[in-house]
């Protein structure tokens, strides 16, 4: 396959609850998008194999929407949320999918459908690769990207290298432990999803009447990342402390990761970095640096927030499709 | 240069307090070793190109031992205990040596001294190079080596690649941190220096009448590795419960790191390893496999001793000799 400035590959980013798909072309370019929610309404137990032909259909509308055809694809890059055998396609299950409880060659199925081929990776793997190719950490090839969700993913580039590991199960970064009295994850601290259990406990205790202020006019009583951000804004004393405590364990895993692995750029993702931003990331910063065993050149590993926000998958995915399948 | 089965390299492994260099073939055979104290008698304080011009002497007598000459060594690979420069043979600096504490260029001046090529490395990156090479680990490219010892130490090889870092900082394992109550580095509650310290305490205070009595036999108050087993053995309770502290945070730290890098395996190394034993390693590993966040063939990771003892180091400096400067 010979390798043209004029092709375009898509990357499809599928989540939990909606799937994205992207037309790129060779410089990060997005001339078509499309969305769709993940499982249809009228079936919310629907089998992988429904999710993958809403997928297919959804990279052909992104396909339309650019005013191009499937014969102008050189390749699809998907992402799953959960580990993928990249080699085969084959994604190993999807924990927030209640029919994905094992394997299903997305890979494979995918191609089926379109007709093109089709390579698979996981969603936060994807998403730092697209950091690494067109956002934050754009020319670095030697990047660890941190995404702060409901939980805590990692992605691993290292010399130029994605790092998948034996077993296709590298990136667990929010698994990594906690070994001084009771043994915890660090999710369980640092994760979007942990600050809003925190704050939800307080709001039931009564201890924010704040919180419970915010919530109450927004008619919602999900505890997203907004909430988590005007409550900060308004100076909930609940709030910043469960807020403090998950940025001093982000930033004592981020120094954990750079001990092990002195990585050039650390990319910070996720709802609640990219509804707060640098004021969120900055004690972090410094929690991490005063962390680092070697001082040397210290000032010379960056922490930064992500860029590319909802894209970021889906142009991962773009780049793995360009890699693997040429375009 | 032309590889050749005949042509020999020396490893040359540099400790706080001794060095040891041998002579090697491509097959990891030992033709030849010679020690040395790191430091003369008559200067504690000696300034590292001293130490530099013992290393070169200890290689000579080596080479000299295996009845041959310099002209039949193509390389030489040496070990520091610090970070290095492995592109420059610049060692940044010695933390056990008083007098080298700034940078020493000691791959340019090895080579002055001896005729070669030498090549520098992390001791530790070595050590885990040379398990992977010829040891517990022989023939796997995917290789994490903890070191315990007064601190814990980290070699990591990745995909038949060592990694370095960005700023030659990678595999300070042993400070990665907990991050829940104080803030402390995995070597605080998992070294056999911490072990060591812990059970001094307790003989300090009364606690340990047993390891007071094994420490009188010996007429030596250091609490080594033979120590620590000798407690274990009979059945001090003190020595059992810090010494079950310290595989609870192996265990952990294994746990953590198979969770963000997910290696095939996993080698460790160091006095108490060698001294206790697969004994010590058994709990350790039980402990790691509960905490692997991906079940899915978690028994396919080696978690294994090392089995090279003092010549590790050398032999990963051989390798590297070989890699780097033919032979």
């Amino acid at each position: 396959m010979t390798s043209s400035e004029s092709t375009f590959v898509v990357g499809i980013d599928l989540g939990g609850t909606k799937m994205l798909a992207a037309v790129v072309d060779s410089h990060g370019q997005i001339y078509g998008r499309s969305k769709r929610k993940t499982l249809p309404k009228s079936d919310r137990q629907a089998a992988p194999d429904v999710v993958a032909e809403r997928m297919a259909r959804t990279v052909r509308d992104a396909v339309d929407k650019a005013g191009l055809s499937m014969a102008d694809i050189a390749a699809v890059g998907a992402s799953a949320p959960g580990p993928v055998n990249v080699d085969t396609g084959r994604v190993f299950r999807v924990v927030n999918l209640p029919k994905w409880d094992t394997y299903f060659d997305l890979g494979p199925v995918l191609s089926e459908h379109l007709g093109v081929p089709v390579y698979v990776d996981n969603d936060v793997t994807l998403g730092t690769l697209g950091e690494a190719a067109y956002g934050a950490a754009k020319g670095i090839d030697d990047v660890i990207g941190i995404f702060v969700g409901t939980g805590i993913g990692g992605g691993i580039i290292l010399d130029g290298k994605l790092r998948h590991g034996f077993r296709w199960g590298a990136g667990e970064i929010g698994h990594m432990l906690n070994y001084h009295g009771t043994i915890k994850d660090i999710e369980h601290f640092a994760s979007r999803g942990a600050i809003s259990k925190k704050m939800r406990e307080a709001v039931a205790k009564g201890k924010s009447t704040i919180v419970a202020d915010i919530l109450a006019t927004r008619g919602d009583d999900r505890i997203t990342s907004g909430v988590i951000r005007d409550a900060l804004a308004a100076g909930d004393p609940v709030t910043q402390r469960v807020v403090k405590n998950a940025q001093q364990g982000l930033g004592l895993l981020i120094a954990s990761v750079v001990n092990l692995l002195d990585p050039q750029c650390i990319v910070m993702g996720g709802g609640l970095v990219e509804s707060l931003g640098d004021r969120f990331l900055e004690p972090v910063r410094d929690i991490a640096f005063e962390h680092f065993f070697l001082k040397d050149d210290a000032d010379k590993i960056m922490i930064v927030p992500a860029a590319l926000g909802d894209d970021a998958v889906a142009l991962g995915g773009a780049v793995l499709a360009r890699q693997r399948g040429g375009g």
